[in-house]
């Protein structure tokens, strides 16, 4: 496989909007006839391309793929394949094939694979699997989702204390097999199994054979308890820098290890999360049917719509301004605009914030005092705009003063709300990146129409 | 340093929001009059904490307790430490202090300090450095922020094809101090010195001293050239599950590596940038000034000023229709909220997919239909609602029907701006996480207000 010059041939992620460039290997792999060359132009993929092609067809040539050439179907491809596919695929697939399929895989792959599987499906295949690899499955299925225990690799490396780098050397010589794929650290332990230090196989390979575990151990930086949410156990790798880290139970005994590159999905799966979050969309994906797309839409448009009803019976109250002064319908919605802006832009830098730990207890007091200082001045500045162009559309200098005052008024809710609304969540032990946005436009809306039509009721009629 | 306990002890992330809680270490020590005790409290911190720590003081206080112990600042704080606070604290030392301390860290986060410094003191700094750091860096910093040749690491671990395993470790023992703190895998090269394959460490230390590096090595997935952007050598370690990979000069030989632990850090900056981009913020953090926040959100607040003013020259055209029927400006706020957020929802899920690579030129058109059909689905159920609430509220069948065709047109309009406007800015070159926003609440509020009032204006007067 010669692919040592993709990123420098690869034009980066040119999107062609004809639509014509249909021809990827798979495709073309799919209208041959013979099976034989069909393997042949596909056995060349690595898995991960393999994945983005076959998550590219359409559920009916994948079928077609399938059935033509199951043994395609390899671990490796499930692991990255994306898990509506697994899900898709998985029923097509013969028990013992599975099975098979993910004694090949690290234990963590395999359970995800599993995850994908109907109880039915589940049951058949476990009973096809070794003891040994279904007791590891089953310990593994046995945490809750999006903890370090479903998640963390059962295979790793541990010494006791008294070995010496050769002992540890020639240990790892003997028992091939069973050591994880790739590996960085040796793990020293005592004689309860508990994790007393590490020591890099980078370090370890450069020592002479006699020298003793325990005199050139390091450190360990964390620990992880099996119980621990990914995202705890993410923010661990990111802040130390960790390539991989031990997971013990609750007897503090290990039991398992977290590796970065398993990390570098967990983070990308809660900023998705996040970023899906903040936009008000439940988990989704582009891949997803109209019908899922609708329902993972729908209930926070619903939600919005109660908050805008919520708005209009504020504007209802001032009905009668409205209706002499129609320049009020005209001016008000900008008002509302800018404060949901402002309160956006808040609300999003506090929830990044919060995602980092920089807003922490000991800071959040001093921030909403900042949101509080730049809103005031944000709010100055474009009061000062709207209220000029009030002024130059219907030449009313109280008019503008109107937009002036209210502008000013919804920056400030917008700033202390975009700020405050986030770290309650986080307090009341909600995710502040789900609810955040209704309630701060919520907030900006109310407040912006009420100021605006509030004070023009009062100044003007 | 016991610190094996930390995840099991510490509550997740828990928000106090009394604000009582400032007795953090450093508090603690820069409030004792004795500098050694001071000195002595702090020395067992991780760099990663006494960092956090450090952030969380004001300028003044950081000027204090560097200004009694600027032996404090090691190379390893230095680069944990956000850029503001390295900003900051440079000029408090001494160029010979950072030299030093630059020498006993890897060249990339060394880069990453010296950005930081003035260009006087880059200078001074510079010229304290020993001939070979010195090149190393000045070597770094000619290649562009946020290209791989300014983030690579210099030090990696090659040997040529010919070696047998016992060379290789036999020069890893003797050529201890220039190799990089951690490396995982060792780089075949050529005699040109361009990269053949690799050897993972936990493989070679395995084998038998004689076995030819030749007979083991393992082909490379990428090469990264030293011009890429870090989004595309991100790409491709999430990808491909990369620990490492060598970095190419144009003539393909090769000059570094990246590993897996500084593309977290990539990782989680493109992901920092993206979702502030959406909310309309440029590069912001929590820890700003007040004059910094808004400067980094008046921009975008600006040009959704002129877009919301857009907006109300629509609502003006129809400023008969609302002086004869008030319930219009109590109705139109809610079909363009309704519509500014389903199009929020639709491009928030196509950025994330662009970034993903999951929307490419092969899956566009499909996205772009099935957009349309969730929307035009979603547009239904809700006119269905809206339209019930109007008949109620107002007792009018035909201000009913007019928000029931309004509502449909602005979805369907909201899913088609929310996927294709990403699609085409990504087509141009643009950030799609960027403008979009702005395009899309844009395209919905105009044609919200404009599909009400318009039929209203046709069907009610």
């Amino acid at each position: 496989m010669d692919t040592t010059d993709q990123t420098l041939e690869r034009d980066e992620g040119e999107i062609d909007l004809s639509g014509d460039d249909l021809g990827t290997e798979l495709k073309l792999a799919l209208e041959m006839e013979d099976d034989q060359a069909m393997l042949g132009s596909l056995s060349d993929l690595h898995p991960a391309d393999f994945a983005d092609q076959l998550e590219e067809l359409t559920s009916e040539e994948r079928v077609e793929l399938i059935s033509r050439a199951p043994q395609l179907i390899s671990g490796d491809l499930l692991a990255e394949l994306k898990d509506e596919v697994v899900e898709d695929i998985l029923p097509l697939l013969p028990a013992s094939q599975i099975a098979n399929a993910l004694t090949l895989i690290d234990n963590d792959d395999a359970t995800q694979i599993v995850e994908e599987m109907e109880d039915a499906q589940r049951e058949d295949v476990m009973e096809a699997l070794e003891p040994t690899e279904r007791a590891a499955l089953e310990a593994s299925l046995a945490f809750d989702d999006e903890t370090i225990g479903r998640l963390m690799q059962r295979e790793f490396v541990a010494a006791p204390r008294f070995w010496t780098v050769g002992d540890t050397i020639d240990h790892m010589r003997t028992t091939g097999e069973e050591l994880p794929d790739l590996f960085f650290n040796i793990y020293v332990i005592d004689a309860d199994f508990k994790p007393l230090g590490y020591v890099p196989v980078s370090k370890l390979m450069r020592l002479p054979r006699k020298v003793m575990l325990e005199s050139v151990i390091e450190d360990l930086i964390v620990t992880i308890d099996q119980d621990v949410d990914q995202e705890e156990a993410a923010y661990y790798f990111e802040k130390y820098h960790l390539i991989s880290a031990p997971v013990v139970d609750k007897d503090g005994r290990m039991v398992g290890m977290m590796t970065v590159d398993d990390i570098l999905h967990i983070i990308q799966d809660e900023n998705k999360e996040d970023i899906l979050a903040l936009a008000g969309v439940n988990d989704a994906g582009l891949t997803d049917t109209a019908f899922k797309t609708v329902k993972s839409r729908a209930p926070w448009l619903f939600v919005n719509l109660l908050t805008a009803v919520l708005a209009s019976i504020v504007i209802a109250q001032f009905d009668y301004a409205i209706s002499q002064i129609v320049a009020l319908a005209v001016l008000m919605p900008i008002v509302a605009s800018m404060g949901g802006n402002a309160g956006t832009q808040a609300l999003t830098v506090a929830v990044r914030a919060l995602t980092e730990r920089d807003l922490t207890s000991r800071t959040a007091w001093r921030a909403v005092r900042r949101e509080a200082l730049a809103a005031l001045i944000i709010g100055i500045i474009f009061a000062v705009v709207l209220s000029l162009i009030a002024f130059v559309w219907f030449g009313n200098p109280e008019l503008a003063l109107v937009a002036f005052i209210a502008m000013i008024i919804n920056h400030l809710f917008a700033g202390i709300a975009g700020v405050s609304v986030p770290l309650a969540l986080k307090h009341y032990g909600a995710d502040p990146a789900v609810a955040s946005s209704v309630f701060v436009t919520t907030v900006t809306d109310i407040v912006g129409f009420f100021a605006f039509l509030g004070f023009a009721a009062m100044m003007l009629l």
